[in-house]
């Protein structure tokens, strides 16, 4: 039986969303600022988003993408440049009409997203087919003026990478798209071990100003699903609208094809409630800021401490993130803590284990303890962390599997969504927006995307009784 | 004799303004964006930030320090808390007023430096002896209002690092402060290639807050100085404006010790005017985005190409930043290009190169051409590298020397500061403020720091007669 522990965490199913707000807080993600969603992204908060990064980073430079850095202000006039993008975030625009202080003539919009700044740039520095492919990406903040806020999930301010690439050909920029989006989904399963599913987006979800919008989603725990991160084919649209023109092989001048992706910090949402439990935080052990903890027992006995340091320096040495908690608080009191922040492995080490010159590993996601030989630790953790990631990325599968359902019947569906914890529904759909917008009115669930994978499971649209001719992902979201 | 090849470079010695727009501009670094003194950081440029991040951060975590990122925005109401930190900036600062169309009610300040942010956030999470010291530092950009602005020396916005501390004692806090000035020095000699001088800055250029500023000055090539990074010792005196308190190890409460420290990509700027020349950029081989370019000379004949790409593996496999440049364009051309972008050394290997197994490999910093075996270039490289890097920092260390004068007169003085090359002048000063204010309205020079190494080089004090208490290095600066 698993004890629960940190009483001063809410349980899950009693109320999921104050258990997150604990877990966020207790477990030292964040602070909250004086400002209404924006927040303090502490070290433990910090170090998951910089294991993500470097992940991605790597894996973006090894395919030929390089970094760049673009302000942070953009002038309202370029803002307004390509007409459906303005649309689309013109009402979530923070605006600096000061500066210096003088009022601005030109007022600047702190970028919600760089489309605006990189086809400037782009027109000026793309002249020939020998220029492309541009694969550019920025690491950076932006800010929305949203009105509901949640830690990592909806921020007035978040942290994200945003790629922008442009390309000779559509077929190239389609695949460079389709591409990033496996490569996240590949960074679902590697590191955070949750599952994504992806497809694309419907005409009413998709990005302001894209062709085509592609999306990763993930399930919570409480059912509802998380967007963690989408890719886009821009068509030629903002190249028209920002005259980004290039002389092709044949002397032609031509508008390249473009694209554009990102994750956030969002993904520490997910991360913390795919795998989260009533005790806090279950970080997976890949992209965990700290992946082992040791707890000495018995501190003041002979030997403990040292023999504590000497496991700590071999970890250490072996480049497992590891911490020894040698301070004066009781060995229950540091089991409580780091449970609460999900710390993947626990090692305990008292007297009696030192006679034995064996210890204790106890796993977070399980509660498993088993008995290791000293001189056998540092070669079994590469083991532990694999079993570890594989068990939580199977649960998060299994458990995504329990809460996905077929129907064909939209009195059928609306019974589901009106359930506590309503998952993904996979329904056919005719493909027009007034039965998405009836679905989100009946029920709030959304599409959440066209699997690329498309099955037959009805005729007609259960909405509204048309010829189906698509499969869509329904959930409510987050 | 370097011939010089690149006209489109205005020569340094006749406009070094202009050679530096020129150098930022051609060698890629930058472009400008559509807000006057914001700018692009192109891959090129950016590259240069991320490997001067990638040392920094490495050395900071190593020595206890913790990442974490705070709001972009900082409500006016928490800015004006400590009354010389708001009256340094407030005039600099861009003010957000709308957000997701609305007014707002408490105008929020685009952060130009963070103190206020971190000391809101102390002051909730540090509750006693036991949470200190707090070791934090953040990556983040800066917004400055400033009016002349000229890229990577001044701008509106830039990228830099802000460490924010908090200790028990004024002494811990006092060697924090000169530590990270000591490790700002060691990066510039040992990643830069750039010597700075060290020393305190004086009341009149200390930062708006602190107790004490310490600072590391580069000389550029045009004898002006350049301040490339400061340190501050707070005192107690933000701790008590935001109500830090910690119980103390007697059960008394305390307000903490404070420093804050911080390197922005200025540094960048510094690379470029200590060594650059006429032909454009000149890279010290550890700071380089690309080490090595490898050009095939007499691409068409059989061979070449594949050996080039033989050397690009093999360079690779050792973890030098090395490239390939097959493209069509001439060797003249690459050659150009090459050197105007300051790669360290070239590798040209044609036809007659493969019959003798041997490539020639070529300096950017002394033009000097060797030949070298090509099963002994990877293991040579290393070497090469070590050489290039300390003549490139002797070189600079001398011509710091050779723009260093000892002055015990003021006429002296202004006669020196009159001269096109004016550099550093280590002169005594009395310790008062009117004294710096009439040397800058005679001669535009300022106080650069004041060298921990004291020596005395007069009595009296060489503008107002009065005693001397310090010995001073001034100069036209940046």
């Amino acid at each position: 039986m698993i004890e629960k522990k940190n009483d001063a965490i809410t349980s899950r199913d009693n109320d999921f969303a104050q258990w997150y707000t604990d877990v966020v807080k207790k477990a030292e993600l964040i602070d909250y600022s004086d400002v209404k969603g924006f927040m303090v992204y502490r070290p433990y908060g910090y170090a998951i988003w910089e294991n993500i990064q470097s992940w991605l980073d790597k894996r973006f430079k090894e395919e030929g993408h390089e970094n760049v850095y673009m302000p942070m202000l953009i002038p309202s006039s370029l803002f307004q440049k390509e007409k459906d993008h303005v649309e689309g975030f013109a009402p979530e625009c923070a605006i600096v009409t000061m500066g210096g202080s003088e009022k601005l003539e030109d007022p600047l919009i702190i970028r919600p997203t760089s489309e605006t700044l990189f086809c400037q740039h782009f027109s000026k520095i793309v002249k020939s087919y020998r220029d492309l492919p541009k694969l550019y990406n920025q690491w950076c903040s932006v800010v929305r003026w949203e009105k509901t806020t949640r830690p990592f999930l909806r921020g007035k301010e978040f942290l994200w990478q945003e790629g922008h690439t442009l390309h000779e050909t559509e077929q190239e920029a389609r695949q460079e798209a389709l591409h990033m989006l496996d490569l996240y989904v590949k960074l679902g399963k590697e590191l955070l071990a949750v599952p994504f599913i992806c497809g694309q987006k419907t005409e009413k979800e998709k990005f302001a100003g894209a062709v085509n919008t592609y999306s990763i989603e993930a399930l919570m725990h409480d059912g509802k699903a998380l967007q963690a991160g989408t890719t886009h084919y821009f068509g030629q649209g903002f190249a028209e609208a920002f005259d980004i023109k290039y002389q092709d092989r044949e002397g032609n001048l031509q508008f390249p094809h473009q694209t554009s992706w990102g994750v956030s910090t969002r993904l520490i949402g997910s991360i913390i409630m795919v795998h989260g439990d009533d005790d806090g935080l279950v970080m997976p052990p890949y992209v965990a800021p700290t992946q082992v903890v040791i707890i000495p027992i018995q501190m003041n006995k002979e030997g403990v401490t040292k023999a504590c340091k000497d496991v700590y320096s071999k970890l250490k040495e072996a480049n497992i993130r590891v911490k020894l908690d040698d301070s004066d608080k009781t060995p229950g009191w540091k089991f409580s803590e780091y449970e609460m922040k999900g710390i993947p492995i626990r090692i305990e080490l008292g007297p009696r284990d030192l006679e034995q010159n064996q210890c204790v590993v106890c796993f977070r996601h399980t509660r498993e303890k088993i008995v290791v030989k000293l001189d056998e630790l540092v070669n079994k953790m590469p083991e532990f962390f694999e079993k570890m990631h594989n068990e939580m990325y199977e649960n998060a599968v299994k458990s995504q599997k329990a809460m996905t359902v077929d129907c064909d019947n939209y009195e059928e569906f609306k019974a589901i969504m009106a359930k506590p914890v309503s998952g993904y529904v996979r329904m056919m759909w005719c493909g027009c927006k007034e039965c998405e917008e009836k679905i989100k009115a009946d029920t709030a669930a959304t599409s959440r995307n066209i699997p690329f994978h498309q099955e037959n499971l009805s005729e007609t649209c259960p909405v509204c009784g048309k010829k189906a001719t698509k499969l869509v992902v329904w959930a409510k979201a987050y």
